[in-house]
């Protein structure tokens, strides 16, 4: 059994459409439970702790927290702090002012470190205190978990919006020849991967998919690029914004000197821009890039049922783990055995996902590394929901020709 | 009354969400009289005409004509000929080897440029043809119409997409303090005007909005991106990628030679990544840029409904005209006054629009240039259809600090 005191809500790294799902989830389930009597949302992530800068979430309209379901971004805020050693004190100090016994918090591997580092100290400081991480990320790349919530709602974006790309370079393609898409995706390729889902026929975009996990060679780019242009006429690629080179440097690393995040993560972009100034310059022919940037991640329009009821279910979860009295752990999805999709939740130790990425692995990527396996398509599919809507495809019968 | 004998749709210029249901409102008009014979559809606008490539609309499946209206792109294939003047010839010939009386093109300035010069060939050559233009652009810049089927649903997608990226930077704003979206736009702020109906509560996103309208200061710029920054910790920018500064010039036009259409249009972009050099070097702050490119103005999951009715509405109304023997006009919208929006059809002569823009009046622009005026959301409100999505906002009772 967990003990008897206050509960404290947290989100963390980068925005998605059903992180509140997640913390919507967590909200309602702890209302469930009489140990835990009060709850505190805390703002912007750990820096709410820090910070004394918490609110009441008891207060708030139950009508709100159920329209949190609906509603995309961060509503608590965020924030990527990294804690340093002399912040563990001040947490702690918060934690028992306000005697909070439940420290729940959304987020990525670095969100992990974070829940981690908490747990530990009040281990060792011996203040009592159940820790459950909500994983969250569009980047897909905890390990453990078959897959992130967060991720299935990116790749429906992207699903829908390369296909609709894709047509309006099929349409137009006599004066705009090819065309990049650049997404999101620090050093693993889930993102890039999930475009493939808009090819439904045979020639639909994207006819290349560029992975960080695949060395970026310029030569099999551009023949890539020259073999789908004499084929179709022209080309869509997606592409990674954390494509590398075959020495492991970024493609392009932005030059600006402001860019690099409290974690040491480059801030990346431009991979599309790069590209075409390599097509314009390799093939003679015009490209344009698309960079749809943090709008991919935080869509809740093309959000995915399943990923907002996962995201909720992960939220509930880990407060029933909490209440149960199990503490340092992340939620996890696991998928069934069988044709049909379905996902139950586990548990895992915060230690073996804090600070990990989980790659692309080999398997989903096809020989060439330029495109997916169908045990990606078959992994990646039921992620994203519903099919995605009807297009009419006219047959074109053509008309003989009289001259 | 209009000539017996067959029709030919064409689509032109930059697809959008829409092009596709004007075209299946005139097909399904068309099928309503008998003085059309047969319909051809031509293959990449004008293209499809010199090159005799047509298809048999009547052979398509009744089922996939009426799924045009909720297919994004142009279906038919687009281009942005430039017609010549040996070009003239060909076209009679083929229109006369076909019987082609009927000629309906929906496009934009450039396209009713099109259509208004076949229109007087045929007249000049006392080849009976009846032609009408269907309004078509994202651009929302051509002139007498109120409005161009294509912009309300370009605005809807930047309406919700700027709202849900505006809630990312509200969130993350401890680590991404500005980010700017880069929206199209060749030399008419319209559609980077509509972001402003992102915000819904006072200091929303957009913060500020940069229209092509206004020459664009540098100065003026940084000190009300570091305005914002200072109340609220945090800015959004919309800017239009044809922005231009004090001497006209575009802010940032492309440095690679192949990026010049065939009406000598430049292929603009990257105002953003040059915007966010500037903040980074002006302000010290670091700013990230989205660059949603062709996704904005094709995207069919975020059409307006009252976008889809109108264009379906100008697609069927061009034929009744065609039919009723009226040529060398292209329809319009007319706004009925009074406080329900609803719009009419009416037409214009082609000349009155053909390579003409008309670019956003200063009294939608507020006094300062970094905003919108109230008349220009009351313009574009209706336009866009249902309303916003409703997200949760926490009303955040602070928990007192008790350290």
């Amino acid at each position: 059994m967990g003990a008897t005191g206050k509960a404290i809500f947290a989100q963390s790294g980068g925005p998605t459409a059903v992180i509140n799902s997640s913390i919507c989830g967590a909200i309602q389930e702890a209302q469930k439970h009489s140990q835990i009597g009060a709850m505190y949302g805390s703002i912007h992530g750990i820096l709410g702790v820090l910070n004394e800068n918490m609110i009441d979430l008891n207060r708030e309209n139950p009508r709100t927290i159920e329209l949190l379901r609906q509603t995309p971004s961060s509503s608590l805020g965020s924030s990527r702090h990294k804690l340093k050693e002399e912040d563990y004190d001040r947490i702690l100090k918060v934690l028992t002012a306000h005697d909070i016994r439940y420290f729940f918090i959304a987020g990525g591997n670095d969100s992990m470190d974070t829940a981690n580092r908490v747990f530990n100290m009040a281990r060792q400081k011996h203040y009592e205190l159940f820790v459950m991480g909500l994983p969250k990320t569009v980047d897909n790349d905890l390990p453990v978990t078959d897959h992130c919530p967060g991720y299935g709602s990116v790749s429906r974006w992207l699903a829908v919006s390369v296909r609709d790309a894709g047509l309006d370079t099929e349409a137009i393609y006599t004066s705009d020849t090819i065309k990049i898409v650049e997404t999101m995706g620090r050093n693993a390729g889930w993102i890039t991967a999930s475009t493939a889902l808009a090819r439904q026929r045979e020639n639909d975009a994207p006819h290349i998919i560029l992975l960080p996990e695949i060395p970026f060679s310029r030569d099999k780019f551009l023949a890539d690029v020259d073999r789908v242009y004499r084929k179709l006429g022209y080309a869509m690629i997606t592409c990674c914004e954390g494509l590398k080179d075959e020495k492991g440097d970024y493609l392009t690393a932005s030059q600006r000197s402001l860019d690099t995040d409290r974690f040491g993560h480059k801030q990346l972009g431009g991979v599309g821009e790069t590209l075409c100034g390599m097509i314009a310059e390799g093939l003679k022919i015009k490209a344009r890039a698309d960079k749809p940037g943090t709008i991919q991640r935080v869509s809740a329009t093309l959000a995915s049922r399943v990923d907002l009821a996962e995201a909720y279910a992960t939220g509930a979860q880990a407060v029933r783990h909490a209440v149960a009295g199990e503490s340092g752990y992340m939620v996890t999805l696991e998928r069934e055995p069988g044709a049909a999709y379905s996902c139950k939740t586990g548990i895992v130790p915060l230690t073996e996902v804090a600070n990990r990425e989980k790659k692309v692995p080999r398997t989903f990527i096809n020989e060439e590394g330029n495109w997916v396996t169908q045990a990606f398509l078959d992994y990646v599919t039921p992620l994203i929901g519903d099919p995605l809507p009807e297009y009419a495809r006219l047959e074109k019968h053509s008309i003989p020709k009289l001259l």
